[in-house]
């Protein structure tokens, strides 16, 4: 089949379908201790069953994580979602256990015996790895790497195969797939040369001296010490149906245990199973020749990640030569020399090099690629000048400067993953609520989706047990009509003032006039005016002494600002408490003290908001567990209450309040009274979430006196249907609460069973 | 116990209360046929069982329907759900039934045994009745009443009670009804006088020419002819005991079967059982004596009901006469003479009743009643000056002019029941949806209460089953989530995608900058620019030919206005058709056509949609089965697309689109199409609610050509979590679908087993 790949590619029709593609990354690395030898501990409990975990499963030995990827389309989001699998993993390990930063193994036990193979449930796979270490050694087998799945676009591959259409379309895709894997082979030298990542052996990993090679090489995992199978095993590449052949004999014989015993640097993906290859095609392709970048965190970049792209691109454009399992052996040939060269040495392969990046770049322009993308090939192609600035060559470079350096480099990605423990990597352009939820999930082993970044909006499953989840914990546990009433606060209280619950006496106004009237009922007592439906504590207005005339219209306005009804409430004096309850049960209390300054005799009530804000755990937009005070209208209308301008400077020691409503969401601060509360009120808010037939919920309490022990004076100031829960995780004060983890426990018990 | 009435009354700690109470209506009414014979028909078998029904039940015979409203604290209320409970009685009947508008029977037949008694499930209930027709015979237990229940407020009687502190409050709140009830009996002639209303009896009720009083009467049935116990009978009120103990004695010698056969005319009312009096003390009062007032639907008006209350409050306050017993037989004997009293001539008690009426208006002044209330007590005092002016009076004017004018009056309040069907007498300021849903609700005898008139929200309830309804039917069924995904249009094409259900292709917009750079994308096709998440078809502008540039952004902008985000589609050329899912099974669908108008050749536009929007089903606000079409941007828009401004005069025949978005909201027309629409779009729209996890669901989807027997050439343009149920109910033309009556089943299963 001859197929005029350059007519193709060009093609108007193909052109906008060009970089349409998949990709999935796994990327494998071993626990140690703080010392960098193999951790004695085994695969972290915090983790979820490696039955059925879809990202984070246990390669060869115990300590060998695997970190699995789902398939995106753009290479970055797959990069993003390694990001948050490191978190994941990182912040599951056991305290002082760190991610191992190289491909080469740390240094190995003397006793071959003493690495523990992955102690895994199934027999079958404890049986496969067995005769692995039985087959290659154990030794071999702690080598860790990075695999890139890879895969044309449906579009970009529907586009090709309608310029040519000399045969199927099934047809027509294996035959990209195989000469792409053919091409592979035979440059592979290139990513080896650029790429390598394994420059030397840590102690333990040469067992016999005499075989070790001289280092610093470029990468002794692609080289013959590398993990891969006996010499004798050559499996051709000239199409599908003769690759399927070999393996098959291959297996046949004995000479596999299975089809994937065969450690090619690319692997062809069909079906499930190997087996099924030949009846469906292949589906996509596994780069598995990448040694782990220690200098980025996941063991791979961004600019490597798109150059495997352009590459791929290339290669299924590039001319092929002639002979097909010849081609394949040369390329074999010169991968396994130029490995084992020093790395900080121009390569004996220079001037193919030079060729290849040239006539790539010639490739590119014409197919206009974007200038980013030439830059790219220009980078890599001018490692073949620099040796330092190919990846082993930089290892060595580093090595020199310390030989501890991959230590190093594991302990501080540690510390990066622990920086902003609320923060989920790859998904911090979502809430924390939600962020820290996918954490959850991640580590408990759900899938998870995004379906909508604006909306919060992802989706969990477990088999096929799909949960969409909106704003953290609004789940399908709780109905339509539970929301309509937690955001109606009159039909609240009335259902909370059926089965015997206080609530706030008042009355309700849907227009200024009719409220301003109605100013003599309020004239002697403390009240609170709020619009009805809202919430984050916007337009409330507090008058613990009675309101003037002025500051009631004014409260009115901001009120009548955020809703067309308000509320006009008798103010039951006491604090006010959070009570997360899930399921019937409260998980969480918290209580919020409302914005406020200490005075220091010298500073301004401005200066003093403007220090608390440089708490670091102060931020904006419900991204930080706290959230700055800022000076609006209400919390000028407080200081006015309370006699303050914000240029007025209080008094040492004296608290000036900026809000009246505690909200966090309003600068307020947070402290877990989970353990202090009395069950009783714990009770009451269980109670009323019953009336309210709601399965998650915020229920917002004022107590008087939390040691009255009959539980009367207390007043439900409102339910919150979508509740916050970052401040239960992440109190300022207390022990924080993972009620995230709890919302996950509802959904899915059956992965917490 | 002597009480200063007058002192407590006025006490500035009980005025604010004074006015505060609690009412209820039982109304009795005979179904008759299309000549005012008792109907031979059975219960309506539209109506739910009579074992439950909380509203609906029968009195003593088959014909002799009741209806029960809930108590109210306004009369108004009250009056209120007892005409709603007439729209549901009446339009339960079947047709050429009605529901007589007097209280005496109509012509009854001449023999006792074809006045068919209730046919109760109950064996008690048949054996009580039983029982009554042998000792009273069944002509009298025909005739109706309605009966006024009485209670007054909580905070009221506390204030009052608080204001002597003689005895606990329990004894005081008994002593108070006890009194009322003493002068109730004493004063009771004034109701008979100016409220009787049953002057003449009709055949068949006088087996006895001679035992016939000379008619016309003030009230047959308040007289000796009524349904009374027999004369031997006295129980006296001089205080609950004494009450308590007479009845008990009764019914332990068997002069009375149980306490509730004691027909006084003013019953005392304590638990459920009678029994229970003497322990609970007395709760409220029910007032038995009112005739039906024959011109008012439902017997009785607001002026009389309210009278009522202003009566009962003089009656507390007005001095009693020494010795109760001899008061209490005293009244007896004014009322019985009275009764029979010819109804336009003046009472011989005529002084009693000035002074009477003078006091009472001096009490109110001295109270500062209103205005209204005064007019209203001078309208009833006028009436001893002017009989003609009483009920019985004006009966009589009326059977003078017209003999058969009370079956009349019942046709007309029958026709009237029908004129708006698809609204709910008493419930009209709630949405049409809600109405419906309330009207089928108390059809079947579900309890229904309105939560929140703003947010429509309403409660439904069956033993201890309750269940929240919002806006008519977003109910506990679904969840919060699914509510999420079908605000979101890109998750939801997601989410049908992924099982194989077509919908628009296109792209989603955040910014006008960057949606207005992508005009060259659909420059050449047919599009729909829309907001991402709206109802009502807002914002929606359809292009089916390519938008020019101008247009292009022009429609991005009105999209703009509606949400943040906006979506750019493809236009799927067919016809829209809406499908209301419900528990997964498509239960109606209706063909919306575009708001447009039909040129006459003459007309401009304007014109054509004025005369249009003449059609009584339009209207605004969704108060009417249609919209009216309104000239907005929108619209202007698609005129100017189709080269029309609003004062062309279109071609005679010329179909012009005024929305190119279908919907009734906007204007359109609503064709049903159930039975037409082939079952594979039906399973279509299922399996969409299906994906959408989602219980009550309209999807829209546009069809190719009905014809289509692959069901391939669809595309579903959104779910509607909220769907609008009137226009299946009412469509333009079609079959009506009682989709409010498909919610109830779903929500309560157990009573349409």
């Amino acid at each position: 089949m001859t197929i005029a790949y350059y007519k193709i590619l060009s093609s108007p029709q193909v052109r906008p379908y060009l970089f349409q593609a998949r990709f999935g990354l796994e990327r494998e690395g071993h626990r140690v201790d703080a010392v960098g030898h193999l951790s004695g501990l085994n695969h972290p409990a915090a983790l979820g069953s490696r039955n059925f975990h879809p990202y984070l499963q246990t390669d060869f030995s115990e300590t060998q994580l695997e970190a699995i990827t789902p398939v995106f389309e753009d290479s970055k989001h797959a990069l993003q979602f390694m990001e948050a699998l490191h978190d994941v993993m990182i912040r599951s390990l056991e305290q002082g256990e760190l991610l191992w930063s190289q491909s080469m193994p740390p240094a190995l036990p003397e006793n071959e015996s003493d690495i523990r193979l992955a102690n895994l449930e199934k027999k079958e796979d404890v049986l496969y790895r067995e005769g692995l270490a039985e087959k290659y050694g154990k030794r071999k087998q702690m080598v860790s790497g990075i695999h890139y799945n890879f895969e044309f676009g449906k579009d970009l591959l529907q586009a090709m195969w309608k310029q040519q259409q000399m045969v199927d379309f099934q047809t027509f895709k294996s035959e990209i797939y195989m000469k792409l894997s053919r091409q592979y082979l035979r440059y592979m030298w290139l990513i080896t040369y650029c790429l390598g990542g394994s420059p030397r052996a840590n102690a333990g990993f040469f067992t016999d001296k005499a075989e070790k090679p001289k280092e610093p090489v470029r990468s002794i995992r692609n080289s013959k010490f590398g993990y891969r199978n006996t010499s004798d095993i050559f499996v051709s590449y000239r199409n599908l149906e003769q690759y399927y052949e070999d393996l098959h004999t291959y297996v046949k014989t004995g000479a596999l245990s299975e089809m994937k015993e065969f450690y090619s640097a690319v692997r062809l993906r069909g079906g499930k199973r190997a087996e099924e290859l030949l009846d469906v095609g292949v589906q996509y392709v596994e780069f598995r020749n990448f040694d782990l970048n220690p200098f980025v965190r996941v063991g791979m970049d961004e600019d490597t990640a798109r150059f495997v792209h352009l590459f791929a691109l290339y290669l299924i454009y590039k001319e092929e030569e002639e002979a097909p399992e010849a081609a394949q052996r040369l390329g074999y040939e010169i991968n396994d020399a130029v490995a084992l060269e020093n790395s900080l040495e121009k390569t004996a392969y220079f001037n193919e090099g030079k060729l290849f990046f040239a006539q790539m770049r010639t490739f590119a322009q014409n197919l206009d690629f974007s200038k980013d993308d030439l830059a790219l090939i220009d980078k890599f192609a001018q490692m073949l000048e620099k040796p330092e600035t190919t990846m082993a060559g930089q290892m060595e470079l580093a090595f020199r400067q310390n030989k501890t350096f991959a230590l190093d480099l594991s302990r501080q990605y540690r510390q990066q993953s622990y920086k902003r423990p609320f923060q989920l990597a790859g998904f911090t352009h979502l809430e924390l609520s939600t962020q820290n939820l996918l954490f959850d999930a991640i580590q408990k082993g759900l899938k998870v989706e995004v379906l909508d970044e604006h909306d919060q909006m992802v989706a969990l499953s477990y088999k096929s047990h799909r949960e969409i989840i909106e704003k953290g914990n609004m789940t399908s546990k709780d109905s339509m009509v539970a929301y309509a009433v937690m955001e109606n606060k009159v039909v609240t209280k009335k259902l909370l003032n059926r089965v015997h619950l206080n609530t706030p006496q008042g009355q309700e106004f849907s227009d200024l006039e009719t409220a301003q009237a109605a100013f003599p009922l309020f004239e002697t007592t403390s009240i609170v005016v709020k619009p009805k439906s809202t919430n984050y504590g916007l337009g409330i207005s507090i008058f613990k002494q009675p309101a003037t005339q002025e500051q009631f219209y004014k409260a009115l306005e901001i009120a009548f600002q955020e809703d067309k009804e308000v509320l006009v409430e008798r103010f039951v004096s006491g604090t006010e408490y959070r009570f997360f309850v899930l399921d019937g049960k409260t998980r969480a209390v918290l209580r919020r003290d409302a914005a406020h300054v200490i005075g220091d005799g010298v500073s301004t009530i401005s200066q003093l908001v403007a220090q608390k804000n440089e708490n670091p755990l102060r931020g904006h937009n419900h991204r930080f567990p706290l959230e700055k005070i800022q000076i609006t209208a209400t919390e000028k209308l407080m200081l006015d209450v309370q006699g303050y301008t914000e240029q007025s400077i209080p008094v040492k020691d004296v608290k000036v309040n900026l809000r009246e409503n505690s909200n966090v969401s309003t600068g307020g601060d947070s402290i877990d009274v989970t353990d202090e509360m009395p069950e009783i009120y714990k009770n009451i808010a269980e109670k009323a979430a019953e009336a309210l037939q709601v399965k998650i919920t915020g229920v917002d309490i004022l107590i008087e006196d939390l040691n009255d022990s009959l539980g009367e004076k207390y007043s439900i100031i409102e339910a919150n249907f979508n509740p916050a829960m970052l401040f239960h995780l992440y109190p300022l004060k207390g022990k924080g609460r993972r009620v995230t983890m709890d919302v996950l426990q509802f959904l899915f018990p059956e992965i917490f069973a």
